[in-house]
């Protein structure tokens, strides 16, 4: 018997599981204290793992923002974690706990987590995508995970595909992340609502994904527009990321997905009428079974397999 | 000593080459024949790989247009090579020729002849795009070349970079290849020719891309402009791809690179704008070092690789 832990750093909360035969079998969470600076992170993430830690406990992978050297263990320039420029993490945690550490880029360790033990188990060419603040994800190919040069691959939400068009935070026109993330989206909901004359958008004093996909589920006309414009969008760069990596799969991961029924219809007149077809291709769309979850999962399975995925 | 024999079937010509050493030491082409069907292609192949042949060769790659599975050596519904749906084309290969046969998709081929024997020696991620009657591509990823779950990885060309832009052959809309492929540039330049009075383009014939670059060298003001607008959307895609796989090295081959001069500059541009910036990011932008014979290159080494690239 072996178990492994998972942890998932993000701007707010840590969070932390033990994961034994493919089983979540404990779960735990700490605030980051991010504003505090890397060292009192760093404390928290190993004071995390020995409270998960058990005998049989082998190894902990940990998911962080930025850029992340598998290899070495170093951590650069992640958004939401103030003064971690460069910041050696595992060679530190290892220093506090008896256990080995590695670690990646928290959206590479989600979609690992749903490879390995959610939507992609037994795919070898999958892209799993996270909707949430903004658009990011993980691609696996040939059945190992994607890092490129700088640790920086699997910036897919950041694929222009309106030359002239939206800013992004970026800095970087028209990417895909400008036209379904969070903050355009809430935007764009008080925009429609205002056109639509919806009661129910505008008269909410902070709108939410959420709320935008439960306005939706009540029949309001501007959030059902509002859902179609994002299918459409998503779909169109859905196609080219499969004409660039024919995965088998792509998974669909975040908070977003919970409007699945309000968008997966215009994404896939989408898809149908701009991908290149030919007979028995491979290729399903679905949601990710993990929820928010699938960033443990995979920051486990990293570890079981001492970084070598 | 030992030779390996690169094969690249072309539309109209299948050109052949023996690389020992990594040093190309013989050439020869011959007619493919495509109108007289698959059966008659495969012989012209087997009789260039024996017309190459020396005692110590010891196998032969085959790059092929279309999706074709490396590991079985089948050739799926290749542009230009009318009949071919399905054909297994290295088992009929050993039955005509004495040394074993790997075929593989010819962009990739042309990648892998960059990456091992021209402009991408030394580098593990690195995306190599040909530009020619289409833009074509294969992507390296950590030392390996991405072959997709339907062998159709590394259509770079028909990403859509504008949603409702111009009619792409392949059925999307706003593909780059729409933008920079042949055909365009040809009716971009004649569009450009009668709105800036020029010329040296409208008196033309036949244009092709070469006259267009070579109307550009002598100053011409209509075809300094489509350069200008063929590297800025360039540049839009190669930023894309480089947010998506996070390459050391871009290397941009074919015929079309002989305008280099005229298009760089806003490439280059396009790229500082909207690149996502970080310290020490490792990426160039270079040109092919082997032009034509990339492909053949390519096919040899996958020869000597025994088809594990």
């Amino acid at each position: 018997m072996a178990s492994y832990i998972g942890i998932d750093v993000g701007g707010t909360f840590i969070k932390g599981g033990l994961v034994s035969k493919g089983q979540l079998i404990d779960f735990q969470k700490i605030e980051t204290e991010a504003e505090k600076g890397p060292e009192r992170v760093i404390q928290n993430i190993a004071s995390l793992i020995e409270r998960l830690k058990r005998e049989d406990t082998e190894a902990a992978g940990v998911g962080v923002p930025g850029m992340v050297d598998m290899k070495n263990g170093i951590v650069r320039l992640p958004p939401n974690l103030p003064g971690w420029d460069e910041v050696h993490l595992t060679e530190k945690l290892e220093q506090m706990v008896s256990i080995p550490t590695f670690a990646g880029n928290d959206a590479n360790f989600y979609a690992v987590g749903e490879w390995q033990f959610g939507a992609g188990i037994g795919a070898d060419d999958l892209i799993v995508l996270t909707l949430g603040t903004g658009l990011g994800g993980g691609i696996i190919s040939g059945g190992r995970l994607l890092l490129g040069a700088n640790f920086a691959a699997g910036e897919v939400g950041h694929i222009s595909i309106v030359p002239n068009g939206q800013q992004c935070r970026c800095g970087n026109r028209g990417c895909i992340e400008a036209y379904v993330g969070r903050d355009y989206l809430v935007e764009r909901a008080k925009y429609l609502a205002q056109k639509w004359h919806s009661d129910r958008l505008s008269n909410k004093s902070a709108l939410s994904p959420k709320l935008i996909a439960e306005a939706a589920d009540e029949g309001d006309e501007a959030a059902k527009a509002l859902w179609h414009e994002f299918g459409r969008m998503l779909g169109i760069a859905i196609v080219n990321y499969v004409h660039i990596f024919d995965p088998e799969l792509v998974v669909l991961g975040g908070g977003v997905v919970g409007a699945w029924n309000h968008f997966i219809d215009p994404l896939m007149a989408e898809v149908k009428a701009r991908l290149m077809d030919f007979p028995e291709r491979k290729l399903k769309i679905v949601k990710g079974a993990l929820g928010d979850m699938a960033g443990i999962y995979g920051a486990a399975f990293v570890a079981m397999k001492r970084g070598a995925v």
